[in-house]
């Protein structure tokens, strides 16, 4: 096992990566607050895992909530039925709430804990590996509005991470490779020997070879939690995490949440990115080719959907969180592994780049 | 105009308290970030105040949202109305909100600021003497819940407070006692010169002189801001500002939120709270009729409602915040001006004051 620690002052907090992990109870037992602990998890999820995490809850008073699964559950009609879990059964402002499942579970059940009572400790089992190398870093929590994905949510960190890699064995072969399209990020953002070391080692991760797979998992976070360090609130630096996120939001919201899975959205908007970037005469073709290669071999998207045109795209992406005053800010890249933040490329440049890469 | 400072670091904000405040743009303009401000109110005030305080708004994109009024009001749905506004209408992440009513008004647009892109500046315009005493010092935002009062929210602070003295000139009676009963409760807490105060000038107030109005706001929110400066998320003294609030908050949700205005049930709560002192033999009887006869002056109710009998009543009180692993922690008193959180009042206590206080 491997323990990385975020530092954010007060609020540091331990992930432990490996195999074997769910159901340790010397593991858990130093972050749980008080007596109540509610583990929050869906039905894809409970059937495979519950059991076991909970084996390490002995002599608390747990009680467990599976919702259903998938992106279009995570509202804020979601959120009220955590908390009618919660006082229902009287959990009071002493108890500690439990994430076990992907992204909109650790999300949801973040923001559940950021709110209830103005905020109870919780801890992220996150069971995806999209959700073990970007949810769980950062104390970015929350839901969704029908007009914006994660519009609506804090920042609460997490008492503790726990990522067992035995979990992504049951991960069908579409979410690993969502998961890769936000381990690849973190090479394009400032890691390009990162970026090298996926180019040559990908078919690994792939077949899911178990050291292949904590190696990169390990990587991702220790890059994000470097970020996620510098600025916990994204004023400045942490912005560089959202590349293809604004992008990729927009066909998310565009094509109905839950229909194109984030990393297939995020992969395909990192790759718009770059295109951009090149027309920019930021980056060369040959970066260009090297992301897009990458992202193909990984089986991810590399086109945007044909149903938004770029009109209703620029629309999605003026609503993003980037936009200030009115200036939508992107995510560009000077190189692999040499992003900025930027308001520079202009709408005309943006509907260019989606115009000549957009599926017919 | 007299401002007031409350200290919490960077968060730290100024209470302007005065006549003649609203619309005054020099006010106003230095706590705004960006151009886009959204101004939360309700259907009373709106037509009272809201084109007076606008006008001090000239130069920004200005967009208003009216609510219904009233506590049945403050729950997640109302809250995701504020949302739907702010991403129909494309408010950004450098928005500031504006809290321009009550004590409801304040603390759902404090929490819509709080969530919205994971959290925007907000301002407190508060209206009500209830709410330019209480919310608009301390942070506390949240809506409520069928089963339980503020059980959903967060700390936020605003950027500023103003509290414009001429506003209550509007107030019905109702409203302004239910406000004198969170003035009261500040001399009750730790305040006895100031409780001497009330029981010297009440008629003052009750008689809305600007002066004395201004003089209780002033000294009530200095009493308020001294002790959230010590503990600003309630880890330990700021529980205080919660007398007669665990047994408010039952009579409120056991009603119907509405049925009693909340200074009204906290007005009760606090006389409950002396009863239940005084049976524990911390009190004398003298302080106990003190407090009664004060809050009788101000026209306040001083019997817990009939329909709630104990059973029920205890029952309520038991999802409050200050439960703690299962311990029902009440702030009671050891005098006028000296009031302790305390675990040690057994049920069987509560129910034998409830049941020699309630309405038969």
């Amino acid at each position: 096992m491997k323990t990385l620690r975020v530092e954010l002052d007060e609020r540091s907090y331990p992930i432990y990566i490996g195999s074997g992990l769910l159901g340790r109870a010397e593991l858990v037992a130093p972050h749980i607050r008080g007596r109540q602990v509610l583990v929050v998890t869906n039905e894809t999820v409970a059937p495979l895992y519950l059991e076991k995490f909970n084996a390490g809850l002995d002599g608390y008073q747990v009680d467990s909530l599976v919702l259903p699964d998938g992106e279009a559950y995570k509202t804020l009609d979601t959120l009220n039925s955590v908390f009618d879990r919660l006082l229902e059964r009287r959990f009071d402002r002493r108890c500690t709430l439990v994430a076990l499942g992907g992204g909109v579970i650790g999300d949801l059940t973040g923001f559940a804990a950021a709110c209830y009572q103005r905020g109870v400790p919780f801890i992220q089992v996150p069971t995806t590996l999209l959700s073990q190398v970007d949810s769980s870093v950062g104390g970015k929590t929350g839901v969704n509005h029908p007009l914006g994905k994660n519009m609506i949510g804090a920042f609460h960190q997490p008492r503790c991470v726990i990522a067992d890699t035995d979990t992504l064995n049951t991960l069908d072969d579409r979410q690993l490779r969502a998961g890769l399209a936000e381990v690849i990020k973190y090479g394009i953002i400032n890691d390009p020997e990162f970026f090298q070391w996926l180019e040559t080692y990908l078919d690994r991760l792939l077949a899911r070879e178990p050291e292949a797979l904590a190696w990169a998992i390990e990587r991702s976070c220790r890059d994000k939690a470097a970020i996620v360090a510098e600025d916990e609130t994204e004023a400045g630096t942490r912005a560089l995490l959202n590349l293809g996120h604004t992008f990729g939001h927009a066909i998310e919201t565009g094509m109905g949440y839950g229909t194109w899975l984030h990393g297939e959205a995020v992969a395909t908007g990192m790759l718009l990115a770059a295109q951009l970037s090149e027309r920019l005469g930021w980056i060369g073709h040959e970066d260009t080719r090297r992301i897009e290669q990458l992202l193909h071999r990984a089986g991810l998207p590399v086109q945007a959907p044909g149903e938004l045109d770029s009109h209703r795209f620029l629309e999605l992406m003026a609503v993003d969180k980037k936009v200030q005053d009115g200036q939508l800010r992107l995510v560009l890249l000077k190189g692999i592994g040499r992003s900025v933040v930027t308001a520079e490329a202009a709408a005309a440049d943006i509907t260019a780049a989606l115009e000549a890469h957009r599926i017919a």
